[in-house]
């Protein structure tokens, strides 16, 4: 990406993550329509005209931060897939391991995460994409007999996104649990099933 | 509850209802700000004074349709609840019985559940209730030894809260798949998990 325009080099960056990140506090907790230009600048110590040096509008800039979250997210599930080489003794810690990744990630990025998954009109989008991919992950993971072939793998990926969302809201940002904890719990459940077996 | 006001009997129990059936889909699709008690009297063919004969407000006809869903909600969970006598064989259909009815509830009752669940201000405390009432179930069926014992009930119902939420934006609400469908896929997977036994 980098600075456009004019102000460039490393103090032009500056300037532009730090309006980033002051955008995502300020979409989070007022919602689009009250999120100010204007407010953003003065938080940040700059002038309007310095945002329009990085930003187009304020549309760009919220649509910078989904696509920050998503890009990231999307990596994080390409990499939690597991491999063919995974014993049973393992599986579920190294299925911790990849779930822990994208719970420590909501946990730390509080903000995009709700704009994402919460506040945007294309939330329904943005977790419906990511069901997919989901998706795909536990259908070649139930190809190595690592699940049961009888598992509908999408409604699985679901109920994995309703758990990121709801967990989160719940624990995770009000601190009342970590994203270790949370992660241990839905590996076991989503794993293992409530069922005591006989 | 019965009408209020001047206008008593069947006729103004008629009236009344269809202004809490229009409210409901009106507040679902506009959300509340946007919803006007003049549009709603006229689509039910009635006047702005015959509005105020059965509700108080914009807010308390919202608050009504609110008290109206988690009302029945709670009894549905409540019913729900598995006895002490379920043997292992139907444990699957008995849970099924039960999260079934609450799906259908939800298959059928699209805007209330709209509002309650995701629209409203108090949404987050809608199901965190909800929740709690769940996780109260399964602490008891746990002492039944229906449930591993090891399994953090709160965290087991939150999961179910928002398998209710999310399966029913994807798939029921979008005539995707029915209520029957979605239940045994979710008892299936909360129940046995998703681990292929060796």
């Amino acid at each position: 990406m980098g600075a456009r325009g004019r102000k460039k080099g490393s103090d032009g960056e500056k300037s532009r993550k730090l309006m980033l990140q002051i955008a995502a506090e300020e979409f989070a907790l007022n919602g689009f329509h009250d999120t100010k230009i204007s407010n953003i600048v003065k938080r940040a110590g700059l002038t309007q005209p310095a945002f329009y040096l990085y930003f187009s509008s304020k549309d760009a800039i919220y649509q910078e931060l989904i696509d920050q979250f998503t890009y990231k997210l999307e990596e994080l599930v390409g990499i939690s897939r597991l491999e063919s080489n995974v014993t049973f003794d393992t599986l579920a810690e190294r299925i911790g391991v990849g779930l822990g990744a994208i719970f420590t990630f909501f946990e730390q990025n509080e903000y995009l995460a709700k704009i994402a998954f919460i506040h945007s009109d294309n939330s329904s989008e943005i977790k419906e994409k990511l069901a997919a991919q989901i998706a795909e992950n536990l259908r070649i993971e139930q190809r190595y007999s690592y699940f049961r072939s009888d598992v509908d793998v999408m409604i699985a990926a679901q109920l994995v996104i309703s758990a990121l969302e709801r967990l989160s809201l719940a624990y995770l940002w009000t601190g009342e649990k970590t994203a270790k904890e949370i992660t241990n719990e839905t590996v076991q459940i989503i794993l293992n099933g409530l069922i005591k077996k006989r």
